[in-house]
């Protein structure tokens, strides 16, 4: 299921569903060249370069990923390298690509690039947070919680590197939807939820940072500014 | 098995083997990018735009042939359409990249894209009638005849479209390998391998002629038409 509907592979078979993402993928890059229409050959093979290179980063992302899921133990420190790759790589280069087309030279764009590599991570932490505390996850009937699938989120980890009660539980085996309450509870009081609060917050100040240093301008920059707290589910 | 190894699925799990095709196919548009280094931006972004059409043209291509898989009954006329995808657009980008790149003009280029695109057709029609008359699928102890693996190949289709022995037989469901031989004969008797190799040698023909039209010069020339004739099995 992708937002509530099913995957094309569920609905075409797993052959058409791989043949269809390579065309979209193919698609994709088809769309990036036509900034020629528009842009200079130069900036046209920049953009495309990054376009391939975050593409790359996400491949590189989701193996991480995918070895995370079988291996028993992942620490705090193997977190991080893969959040880059998986999340904030893609929103780094879509705040890069639009400074890039508009010339806005190359000490800008890495300002911009490093806004929304750190608004991918704080965005990433979030929704970890959301995972465990969020309305979805806590009511007891879901099976949504990340406790239940099992993710290897942000708290977790944290909570596993405490090696207490919460750590001792997980290694246990699955949980159950009766335990989450609890569970997440006793989470919360090894420290996780704060810890994982906090860190998204740094990133948070340093999107905030890198923006203010790309001196965005007009109505467009203060809708930059906006998206950021709304995203991170702040006042603006 | 693909070159008689176990694909990468097999052996790291499907996951991995989709990733890792993710990430292959974005190295080589990374690759093409770096044309730049030693052409124009101009001709770096035709090429790239020609890899990624022809990506898209081969999704295409792989689109039909899993339909067809499903489908009984397939008409010769169907044939053509999946091969121009699957096998003659690559042949085609490969022949026609390398003037693009050398600035050979669009009239040389356009030829030498035709040059490959009937290359790839003659090679897959010769590769058909190999599947059924070649050596490997003729011995009667071997899996790889196409006959056995219900492959729809021109040969098939045209003894199918005659309605006769063959096709009962075929309609009937999977041939075992005692029945290779007389079903390989009776293929050939209703004119299936006449047909086949007629068709090959109308595009061989067509190849030749347009690599003459595309007037190569000198070792490069000569290993071009060479090349052919040894791809499609006939003397120098």
């Amino acid at each position: 299921m992708r937002r509530g509907r099913p995957a094309l592979w569920v609905k075409w078979g797993l052959p058409h569903g791989i043949n269809a993402g390579d065309a979209i993928f193919t698609l994709a890059n088809l769309a990036m060249l036509r900034l020629e229409e528009v842009s200079n050959p130069m900036v046209t093979l920049h953009a495309a370069r990054v376009l391939h290179q975050t593409s790359l980063l996400l491949t590189q992302g989701q193996y991480l990923d995918l070895e995370y899921e079988k291996r028993d133990e992942i620490s705090l420190d193997d977190y991080q390298p893969m959040i880059e790759r998986k999340t904030a790589a893609l929103l780094s280069a879509s705040t890069k690509l639009g400074p890039l087309v508009a010339g806005a030279g190359d000490r800008k764009t890495a300002y911009y690039g490093e806004f929304g590599r750190s608004l991918g991570l704080a965005f990433q932490i979030q929704d970890d947070l959301l995972g465990i505390w969020g309305d979805q996850a806590k009511t007891g009937k879901s099976n949504q919680s990340d406790l239940i699938t099992g993710k290897k989120s942000l708290p977790v980890l944290f909570g596993l590197a405490q090696n207490g009660e919460f750590a001792r539980r997980w290694r246990r085996g699955s949980i159950q939807p009766d335990e989450l309450d609890r569970l997440a509870d006793q989470l919360e009081t090894e420290g996780a939820q704060r810890y994982a609060q906090e860190r998204a917050s740094e990133f948070t100040q340093e999107a905030l940072t890198a923006l203010q240093r790309a001196e965005p301008v007009g109505e467009a920059g203060q809708a930059l500014h906006s998206l950021t707290l709304q995203l991170l589910g702040r006042e603006d």
